[in-house]
This record gives structure tokens, sequence and C-alpha cells, in this order.
């Protein structure tokens, strides 16, 4: 079946099966299967619990989880809810809109002969062939997958959030302080999802038991002949102490002694280039959180700095209001209907009081602005 | 008995053993007794500590704990306060109100013929009973009543948070900071407490040995039967210092070169389930207290920018008030009782001092005005 | 020597010994010996060095440590400084008046042949007896004694501290700004100690070496038969290199072979129940501390909340005073001396101005208000 | 060729190479060819996967990572992108302006002739000679290379940055603060940098199996002469089960069998240094920024210390507008035109009027500002 | 001869050395050599690399640092910048003024029949010689110099910093603000130089294999009899693959097979001891950071609330100031030129009018006042 064919069969795959609690098997041989079964089919098929599977319920939104088990591996990262076998890849909801890319690159990559790139240029031998096993070719595409997702989201918050705090820094309004706390909380968000994905990657890099427990094929292989591990076992008659430290001394640990000792670096391999990609995702998102902090300290400091200002012009005003109150109270008093006997020699009189009243007046004017300055509260 | 008239025993159970200090045993047939012992009693019976048993004390209110023992695990979560053994679960006050619905899952699940769900449908064979040991059974329900416990009063918590935090936003006033205070002091509770329950589960999955304690059937069962552990210690007569790296090489470890090597997996598996669960409901509440966060300091710049908005209208007040108070400081010269020689050419007179006071007192606006928003302090 | 006896005794010896750099030797026989010594005589008598004498001189007020020596435990916990061996309590200061109850309670436990509680009754067979080492028995009277201190300080600061945020809240003065600083660096200091002892047990929890380096008696018993030392490296030939990971392991890890493997499962035990009982009393203290910062933002949000109505207030006011000041100019206007030809029909002029002048002057006050509130400035 | 000549043929290269997607590639004997591939020709020479090749991809500017494949190392600090295998060094983009002194640092280092320092004073014998295999000869001038680069800019900034924020503490103004907002920026940018190049070296040096990685020609020598690893394996025919631990024991520990144990050592004394070299960088820089936030705080509080002043200057000239208000009053009583009885004995009245008003006018003031600071409002 | 000798000897040493790269060589007979040779000559004769030789360039001023080399400890611990070997202490910069009582301590402890105090009393016995090996005496030389040289300058900064704050609180002014910004400056930077050293025995005490690399003596004394070496391979044929776990199972640990195995314990309680003592000036430090914080916000409030306080008069004013400026208005009113019909019955209508005017006069201010108080915004 080409390459065409299959994937219009994804799309038909992802109309045909109902949206809720819908399931597409893909396996290694390109094939993809719709399963319309309830939980308790999937638990038998896959061998998990139930407590496993409600990690995938995508009703109650568990946070990012990978998780081995015996013969499993339980993947909930973000939008993409799997069960990866060491034979197919059970997807969870695969019509739903962000699902459906990630179908089709499961159709390209699962079966084992795909060609990573540019493959039709012929300059590449055989020897570039995938040979991961099945496991983990499905588990770089749901990586893969997630990771470009995240940073794809976090390139779209970084453009619409730096416009929005220039342009909050230039006008602080309700209507851009509202836009930008909405901004905010999506970052914080984001963060919160990138940071689960990246310490779940983390979580298993740490430790090497955890990333043995998802060699799901080597578990399968060094199970089914009985006489590898029968063999191993009349070799070392007299020495069963010695199965050091814990008592997780696994299947894995023994196929290590049989050839493929360098698997777990494989998955280490694929892991920690992710686990670097996220990182950088990170980085981007914190660089972005320390501008949103450094502008909100801005904002508050030219906030606080413009309501200075404001007291300061307003001092001014309250200064001036003073000295004309006082030259209004000269001119109230003299301008009371009480007779008073300075008016004899008028033209003076007059010229006296509106002269002396304005140097007070004026007087107050100068020293209240001079022991403000001199006090360092305006003028600076 | 059936499990009607088992549920029945377990509410008259409740019912009749006196409030305090009173315990309910279950065992693995089903059948509950219901215990009113001194804690001399309780300590014998599983054989802990005094200062062990002080922990599940329901006056003293102890954190979380999960402490694996020689006999026993003692459980204290929440409200769920239990010891269990290889063959009993002791449920400390088993007639409190939320503990009620956890002794009846208990004797729903705890028998060994149980059958997970649906159970009812004919299509399960046999090889769907939970043939976990007794331990773990008892374990699952315990965590499973806290998880969901924990998850509810969280949904609940954001159901009033939210609305609580919108209308805060749109009106700022006593009554909605004070009951907005009352559910953010909630919240810090209960995030103390789901992240207490899920640092117990982190600290058990982190240490094998920690594991390994909690596996009572397995230890009971290597010691009994001394013929086992003898025979192993006759193979290696010859390599006595190989058990390496550190003293507690325990019994579980011995019997783990006997076969059942996956146990301390199983274990595993089950708390990583519900260890997921508790990180999504931790989730969930970081998610509110960030939104908690940048609602408070949303609320602290609308605030901020509220009271420059009240200055800079204050600030356009002052200024007219001494527009106008210059203007009637004119006034008031004019109006002074004392005679001066201008109000000959009367008509012409009165026309000039109010067109120039007007104007002056008009002049005095305009420049403030200009000055304040030159210097950006109103009307951007 | 009855209890009684001893217990006065103690109280003797407590009051003889002088108060600075006083010790009092207390043995599994229950009989305490005041010393009083000089440094040199203590580091010969248990075998520690000066600068580990140093950490529990109470003049330097280290903060609290559990250190493992050769042949004793240094013991700094809080008010409790004392050198355990295998063989006697060294206490210091314990004429203080906080040490006396310890004192007493090492009298009332040390004796190997201390029966838990409730004594009398006679229902407790010699099973009940506490069989563990001679040191672990001193450990845990200091560490029982220490943490009931430090909750009992909890409660204390907890009766004081809420009334006082509430009286706060309700009245801000500083006063109660005050008081509540004075109990909050109280409550800081009291995290700060609780932290420090709960760091200390988790830091012995967390290293099984150092859980070993405190089996003093086990230690001593290894030391002495050098014949069943011998005996082991005898078997052991030929595998000196068997001894893997560190060079640590120490006697604790020989004597392991030798039967008594268990035992530093029961250290571990005695640490654990002593810890979940202090991260009780850290997590009321960090309840405590939520509680200050919500009451402390609370706090700021209402003295902001009511600055920004004061303000709103005085704003209305500043409207009234323009409102008024316009009408005043007015009349300060007409009240000129300067004659003018209006006040011919005399009339009608007077109504007209006064009439128009207060409708401007009242439609000022309206355009103001209505503007202010157009811009959601004050009303809502 | 000397090494003048090298030199220039370095520039050359950097010249002749396409900006884009370009390579140098620098070996032991000082040679360096120019090359202008895909990537899959790099990922098929260095034999490393597309993800890996991704992280030193110029255009997607993930953070700094060091990762240990199986043939090589890839290294991406900062602007130095790399790939090192045990027999060349793969330099991306060699031609940017601050790549080229590290191209021409390689060509002067990688050889391994190459002679510490004062090579031509005579006085140091062929024993100084770096004989550090070729990938740490590489790693150390990348390293040195990038921490001399932090360390420059990290000087840069506290050159522009103390004078900037002391400047801000003399004069708010928003120039200044806009000012220290960029460079605020800045310092957290470049403090993640540095932090994340400091991460990278602790993760390297927190797990010995991370660093046995990096032991490129180790593990080439290992490989090719299989004889030796057969020995090994058939020494011990009889202990399969001793590799002890994880499935890591590479052929790292093997190879520590064969006489160079400390070779791990020499990695890590080599990372050691530069982590204590990053570490002051980043020490400085934690430093600038606690001066950033004590600065900040600083500010804050002269600000609101401003405000207060500002206010309470406004107090007194409120009341002093309060006073003489009300003294205006009295003037404006009795300057209606309303007649009445007082002004017969003229003279008397006015001086009374006048005097009794004055007074309490004054008295007004006296009161409030006594008041104001009797309530500690003012004054102190 | 004789120690006052000696300590002559190096104040002559310290004078004659130049300032800048000169060094004084301290062996365990108790000679000084004071040496000024270039930085080559120092590599050579402790065989450190130029990197490691950077680390305690006092120019550079890297952070603390106790670096475990080959053949040397490279110690750079604030002033103190020292290479110990197993032979001689190197110590850099000997004449400046905080390092000569290091050097004079050296002196003192270095020589192996140092006796540790009270030496002239007799009653202490030879055993009390301390023989620790060399390096452990001039590391616990240097470390007890850092702690209490640290120490005292926390004793310094609390000395002013209590009073300052205390100062500050009592009356917040710019001078006092500037100088508690200072102390809080110095206080930061006093906190990471110890957090720094404390963190640097914290990692030297978490890595076994850290320690063992200080043991400068026993690396040299099992490097030099190759013969034991040799013998302990030669027992072991046929078990080369038992060193487990990592490729460090460096000489130390062989060293510790035979005999001296608790010498690792020996260094661990010697760092310990020296952490317990840091840890408790961090403690100091740690408190008085708090109580900064604590007066900080405290001073937050208190300026808070002056405001409040002084808006709160303000207010009362600007009510005072609207009801004056009713009055006045009615009077300006009443004194317009215009004639009018009132002033028929002149006595009567001007009691009315100013009755009347002052009445509504202080309705104004008394409804003002009742609102604001009814609306909790004054008078509480």
């Amino acid at each position: 079946m080409g390459q065409e064919g299959r994937l219009a069969d994804a799309h038909v795959a992802a109309k045909n099966v109902p949206a809720v609690r819908s399931w597409v098997s893909l396996d290694s041989t390109g094939n993809g299967t719709s399963l319309d079964v309830d939980k308790h089919a999937i638990m038998r098929r896959v061998q998990i619990h139930a407590r496993d599977l409600r990690i995938i319920d995508p009703l109650l939104s568990y946070p990012s989880a990978i998780l081995g088990r015996e013969k499993a591996i339980v993947l909930n990262l973000e939008h993409i809810k799997a069960i990866i076998t060491a034979e197919e890849v059970l997807l969870r909801d695969p019509s739903r809109e962000n699902v459906i890319p990630v179908v089709e690159e499961f159709f390209r990559r699962l079966p084992a002969t795909y060609q990573p790139e540019g493959k039709g240029t012929g300059q590449h031998d055989a020897a570039e062939v995938d040979v991961s096993p099945f496991e983990f070719r499905a588990l770089e595409v749901a990586l893969e997958a997630i990771c470009s997702s995240l940073d794809t989201q976090t390139i779209e918050l970084e453009n619409s959030a730096y416009p929005a705090l220039d342009e909050l820094t230039a006008k602080i309004s309700s209507r851009n302080l509202d836009r930008v706390r909405k901004l905010k909380s999506a970052m914080t968000r984001l963060i919160a999802r990138v940071q689960k994905v990246r310490d779940e990657l983390e979580r298993l890099l740490d430790d090497d038991n955890n990333m043995a427990d998802l060699y799901l094929s080597r578990k399968m292989g060094t199970e089914s002949p009985h006489m590898a591990g029968s063999a191993v076992s009349s070799v070392t008659p007299n020495s069963p102490f010695l199965v050091s430290k814990a008592s997780r001394v696994s299947r894995a640990s023994v196929a290590t002694l049989h050839g493929n000792e360098y698997d777990v670096e494989e998955l280490e391999m694929l892991l920690e280039a992710y686990f670097v990609q996220l990182d950088g995702t990170l980085n981007k998102l914190n660089t972005l959180r320390e501008y949103v902090d450094d502008t909100e300290d801005y904002i508050n400091f030219q906030l606080d700095n413009h309501r200075n200002q404001l007291i300061q012009l307003e001092l001014f005003l309250s200064t001036c209001t003073v000295s004309f109150t006082f030259y209004s109270l000269v001119g109230a008093i003299f301008g009371m209907n009480i007779p008073y006997s300075w008016n004899e020699n008028h033209e003076q009189v007059f010229k006296w009081v509106v002269g002396i009243g304005g140097m007070i007046s004026g007087l107050i004017l100068i020293i209240v602005l001079f022991y403000a300055r001199y006090r360092g509260l305006i003028g600076t």
C-alpha cells in the first residue's frame, strides 16, 4: 500500500470512528485499524491496569506522564494519549483536529523500512534505515510531535505577548492591563505544561531502571526463549547472592550480558535530544516570563513616579492657591462695609495695601517653593 | 454473606462503636469486626511501637504518612487512619461521616475474589480477578479514596474561587477582598495537604528499600519457611561479603531470587498511578494559585492606575481653583472700600479689569494644563 | 534506689552543680553523677575532638546537630546538649530550667528495665520491656523532649498570633503592626529551628551509613571480640576486592552478616516517627506563615483601596470647591467698586446674575462628576 | 606548515565558506579543511542522529548542551557549535565574527606537540607537553573560550549597570528607569546562559557514567582490539552476574581495569576547573542582581517616602487655605451690602472684627498643625 | 628553633617577599620558606594544571573552592589561597594583613608534635598529640581561620545592622534608608560567601570519592610501595570484574582494605564540625536577613498607613474648605454692587442671611464627615 493510500486511510479512519472513547491501532506494517471498544477490551489487549488506563482518559485531564508497564508504555503527552506495545500503538481520539497530523506521522514512520529524510535522492544507502525497536520509533514520533507542538505554541505566545507588553509600557490602560493579564495566565499554564513534559523526561533519564522498563521488545525477547535465561542461571550456580544492590536487576540487565549492552544508551540518547529541545522551549518561556516581570516592575515604578510628579505639580498649585487666598483675604478685609479711618488719604492707602498685599502673597509663594526645593521635594 | 449484608453490617458496626478511640478490623474474607480496645492491645496485635501509633492519633493531626513497619503498614492519609497487616486492616474511627464510604469500599474490594468492574457481564474470565497481595489491595482502596477525596475538594474550591476572583476583578470591595482571602487560605491549606500525600508517594517511589518494606505478605512468607533462607545461605558459603553496598539487602531481595522478582514493580506501578492522579490534582491547584496571583497583580495595577487617574482629575480641578481664585482676587482687590482714582471713566475701566482679569485667569489654566501635558503627567 | 529517690537526687544534682560548664552523667543503672570537669576531661572520657565539643558549647549557640562519632553521639538539639555513649549520657547544664524535666525523663527511661506505660496494670508482660540499645533509648528521650518542646512553642505562638492578626485586620494601627511584626520575627525563628531539627533527622534517614554510625553498642560489640571479625576475613580469603562501591563498608555491615541485620531498620523507624512529628509541627507553622502572608496581602489591598476611596471623596470635595469658587468669583466681580452701567434696571439684573451664576456653578459640578463616573473613577 | 601559515589558512577558510550551513574540520595535525556539505554527510561522518545535529543548528537556538554520543561529543556552547570526535573537530559557522578567535585557538592547541605557555623560554622540558586525549584538548579550548566570553560579557554588563543604577538612585526619571530595565533584561538573559553552561558541567560532574561517555579515544581503543575484551571475559567465566548495579558498566570501566584507572579523574579535574570559573562569573552576576534588587527596594522606599513628604507639605498648605478661607469668610460676611447696625461705633468694630477674625484664623492653623504633630503625621 | 623565633621569622618572611605573586612554603618541621617564583615553578612543584592555579589567582577573585588534585589540595577560601601537598603548604600572599595570623597559626600547628591546648599544664599525656596526616592538619587550620573570620564579620555586621534597622523603624529618612541599603548589600554579599564555603564542604561530605581524593598522604603511601598494590592484585586473580559500579574505586579504597578503613571517617568528622560552625554563622545571617525583610515590610505598612492618615486629615480640611467656601459664596453674592430689594428691612435680613448661611455651611461639614465615617473612611 502506498503512503498516500495509507494517509487517506488514516483520514477515513479518523472520520469514521466516534468522537468519544475511540481508538486507532497502528502497527509496524503500516496498517491502521480503527477500534471502538470499551476499556476492558483495551486493558486485556495491552495488559495494563484500570488505574493506568485512567491516566490517558481525555475527560480527566491528567498531567503528562510516560509510564513503563510490563508489556506497554502508557503515554499521556498533552493531546497525544497512547499506549505503545512492542507491536502496535493504540492512539486515543485519533480524529481530534490536533491528533490527525500525529496519526499521519505514525503511518509514515512506524514501518521498519522508513528512511528518515530525502529518501528520493538515491544517495543514502540502506544503512540509514532506522533500526530502532518499534516502541522507540513510536515514542520518538510522539515526542517529536509534542515538542514541536509546544514550541509552536510558545512562538505564538511570544508573538502576541511582546507587542502587548510594549504597548502596555507605552500606555497603561485597563484594556492593556487586562490583555497582559490574560497573556500572563496563558504563559503560566504553558510553562507548567512544558515543565511537566521536561520533568517527565528528566525523571526517566535519571533512573536507568525506568529506562530499561521501556525496552518492551527486549523484555519480550528475553522472555520467550526461556532457555537463554536458564543458561545464565546454570552458568552461575554458586553466586546467587551476587545480584547486588537492589531487587531490581531486571531482565533488562540480564539481556545486557548477551551482547546488546548499549541499548539503554540508545533510549538515553533519544530522550536527551528531546530533553534539550524542551529545555530550549522552556528557556524561551522563562525569558518571556522575566520580560513580563521586568515590565511589571517598570510599570510599577512608572506609576509611582508619575504619581509623585502629579503630586508635585499639585503642591505647586496648592501653594498658588494659598498665596492667592491670602491676597483675596486682604481684599475681603478691606471690602467689609465697616467704616474705618484709613481711607482719608486714599490714593496712597490703596497703593500701599495692594503693593504690600501682593508682596506678602508673592513671598508666601516663594518661601514655600524654596522650602520644598530645599527639602528635595520638588524640582530635581 | 452477600455484599449488601456486609454493607449493612458495616453500617451497624459504624454505629455501634463509640466515637473515640474505636477501631474496625477488616480481613480478606470480608468480615468486619468492631474493636473497642485500648492502644496497648493494638500495639500488641500489629507489633508496632507507641510512637508509630501516635502518628494516626486523630487528636494530634499529624501530616500524611505511609510508614512500613516490620509486620504492618501505618497509614495516615488525611481522614483515613489505618494499620494494614498482611491479614487485616485496622481502621480508625470507622463511624466518621467521611470514613464510612471507605469502609464500604474496603468490604467490597478486600476479599480475594473481588472482580474489578462490570462483574455481571460474564465476558470477563477469572484471569481478571485481582491477585495482588492483601496489603496492596487495602493500600489501593485507601489511596483511591484519598485521591478522589482531594480531587473533589479541589473541584469544589475551583468552583467557588474562580467566580469570586472574577467578581473581585470587576469590583474591588472589602467584602470581595475578604472572601478571596478566605478562599486563598483554604487553597493554601489544600495545596499543602495534596503536596504532602504526593511527597509521601514520591518518597516511597524514590527508594526501592522503602517499597520492599511494604511487602508484608512476602516478608511473612520468607520468614516462616526458614528452610528456604538457610538453603540460600548454604549455597553461598564462600562469599558472605558479596552483599554489597548497604546493610539493607533485606529479606525482600532474598525473596527476589526465588522467582517473584517483578513484585516491587507491582507496588511501583500501583503507587505511580496514584502519584500521577495527585499530580493532576496539584496541577489544578497550582493553576488556581497562579490565577489568584495574577489577579492580585492585576488588582494592584488597577488600584494604582485608578489612583493616578483620580489624581490627574484632581490636578485639573486644582488648576481650575487656582485660576478662579486668581480671578476672585482681582475682584476682591477692586472690591475694597478704599477709594482710588481709576473709577473716573468708569465704563471703560470695568470692562478692562474684567477682560484682562479673565484673560490672565484663563491663561493660568491653559499654561498649567499645557505644562502638565508636556511633562506627560495628564491626558495621555 | 526507687524512682522517686532518683528524681529527688536529680533535683539535688541540678542544684548542686555550678551553672556554667557543668555536666551530669546518666547511665543505664539509673544513677546520675554530677560532673564538674573541664573540657579536656570530657574529651578524654568520650573520645571526641575539641571541635566536636565546641558544637555543644552553650555560649556559641550552634544550630541543631546529631553527629555520630567513633564512640559517641554528639547531640545538640536546642536546649538539650548531650553526648551519648554506649554506656552513659553526658548532659550539659542539667540545672537549666527547661532541661530539668529532660533529666527526670532520662532517669525514668534509661534503665533497661523500664516499662513504657501503664506499668502498674499488670496486664503487660515482660515482652513489652524496651530492649533497644542504651544509646537509642537516650536518643529517643532527647528527641521526644525536643519534639514536644517545639510543638508546645508552636501552639503558644499560634495562640497569640491568630488573635493579633485578626485584630490587625480589624484595625490597622502602628501598635498592631508592631505587635504582628514581633510575632512574625518569632515565627520565622521558630520555623528555622524546627526546620533545622527536621533536616538533621532527614539527613540521617537519607544515608544508611550515617545511621549505622550511631549504633554505638554494636560497634563496641564487634570491636571487642576480634575473633568474630577475623573469622569473617578468614572465611573470605579469595575476595577482598568485593567490598564494593565505597570505602565505608564499616563494621556495621560486617555485623549485619551476623544475625542482627534489621537493626538499622530499628533506628530508621525511631527517627521516622519523630520526623513525622516534626513535620506536623512544621506544617502548623507553615499554615501560620501562609496566614500571615495572606493577611499582609489583604491589609495592603485594604490600605490601597481605602486610599482610593479617600481620594474619591476628596475629588468630590474638590469639585464642590471649584464650583463654589466659580460662583464666588461672579460675586467678587460684581462686588468691585468700579461703577458699571448694568445696575440701572437693578431688580432684574440681580436675579439674572444670581440665577445664571448658580446654574453655571451647578453645571460645573455635574459635568465633572459625570465625567469622573464615565471614566469609571468614582461611584462604582 | 608554520603556525602563522595555518592561521592565515584559517582566515582564508573562514572567508571562503558560505555563511550558512558551513563547517570547518580541524584535526590533530593542525590542518583545517573547510567543509560545505549537507547534514546527511555530517551525520554519516560522525555517526550521530538527525535529532542530535538539530541541537547545534544555529537557526534553532537551543540552550547550551554537551552530549556524549557513541563516537562523538555534540557541543553547543553559546556561539561555539561543534562536534568533537577522537580525531577531528567539526566546527559550525567558523566565519562568524566571534567564532574566528576560537578557530585560531583550535589551530594553536589541538596539535599534540603544543606547549602550554612561554614556549620560547627553553626552561620547560618536554614533560610539560599536554598529553591529554585529542577530544579533551578540543573540549578545553571550547570551554576556555566560552568561559572567557561569558566573563567578558559579565564585566561589560557590570561596567554599564553599576553607574546606571547609581544614576537612577540619584535621579528617578523615566529615561533612567528605562535604561535600568534594559540592563536588567540583559542581566537576566546572561544569568540564564551562564547558569545553563554551569548546570551542564555540573550534570556531567555528577555522573561518572556521563563523563566516561566522553572518553572517545579510550572507547575507540578498547573497541578495535576485540582480543582484550574477550580476554577479560575468559578470565572471569564464573561470575558473569557480578557486573553489578546497572546495565551501564560500559567499556570505559573495562578499560579501567587495564591500567588507566585515573582517566575519569582527568576529565573531572578539567571540568571542575571551568566549573569554578563559571561559578565565579555567576557569583558576580548574582551580586549584580542583588544590587539591582536592593536598589529597586531603595527606590521604592524613596518614592514612598518622597510622596509622604509631599503630602505632609500639602497638608500644611491645606491648613493655611482653610485658615485663610475662614478669614476671608469673615470679610465676605461683613462685605455684604445688607445694612446692619454694628457699624455705628465704626472705628472700634473694625478693629474687633479684624482682630478676632485673625485670631480665630490663626487658632485654626495652630490647632490643626498641633493635632497633626500629636498624631505623628507631620514634623518628625 | 623556638616558636617565637619562627613567628618572627614569619613576620620577616612576610615583609621580605614582594606583594604580588609571592608564596610562602610551610612544612611539617615548622620551617617557612619564602618563595618568589613564577607560576610554572609552582605548577611543576605541586603537579597541578595551569587552570587549577588560576583558581587561587588573587586577581581573578574566584569563589571558594576545595579541589582535590592528584598530589595536592587546591584551596581557595576567601583570603586564604593555598596549595596543600602531603609535605608542605604553599600559601599565597602571606604578607597580606588578614593572612598573617593564618601563617602564624600554620607555624604553630603544622609540626606533628603540636599539642592542642593548655600544653603547659602537664596533665595531658602524649596520647593527645594530634596525629592526623599533615594535609588534614593544614586543612583544619585553614578551615578554622576562615570559619572564625566569617563569624567575626557576621558579628560585626549584626552589631551595626540591628541598631540601624531600629533607627530606621523609628525615623524613615533618606539617610537611614541609604545606610540600611548599604548594610543590606554587605549582608547579601556575606551570605553568598558563607553559603559558598558551606556548599563546598557539603559537596565534599556528600561524596566519599571526593573526600578520598584529599587523602594525599595515603595516596602517596600506597603509591610508593608498589609491592603492596601488586600483592592485592595477585590475591584476587580471578575476579577483576568485581570492581563494581564506577571506574573510581581509587587507591583510597584499596588502602581501605589494609587496615585504616576508618580514615575517610576522620576527614568526614573534621569537615562536619566546621560545616556545623558555618551553618551556625549562616543561621545568624539568615535571622538577620529575615529581620531586615520584616522591617522593610513594617516600614512599607507604616508608610502606607501614614499616608492614609495624612489623606484623612486632608480630607477633613478639604471639607472645611468646601464649607467655608460656601459661606463665603453667600457673602460674595450679597456683596455685589447690584442693588436688590431685600435690604429694606435690613436688620432682619442680615441676621437671616448670616444665620442660614452658617447653618447650611455647618450642615455641609457635618454631612460629609458623617458620610465618610459611615463609609469607614475616617475616624476608626
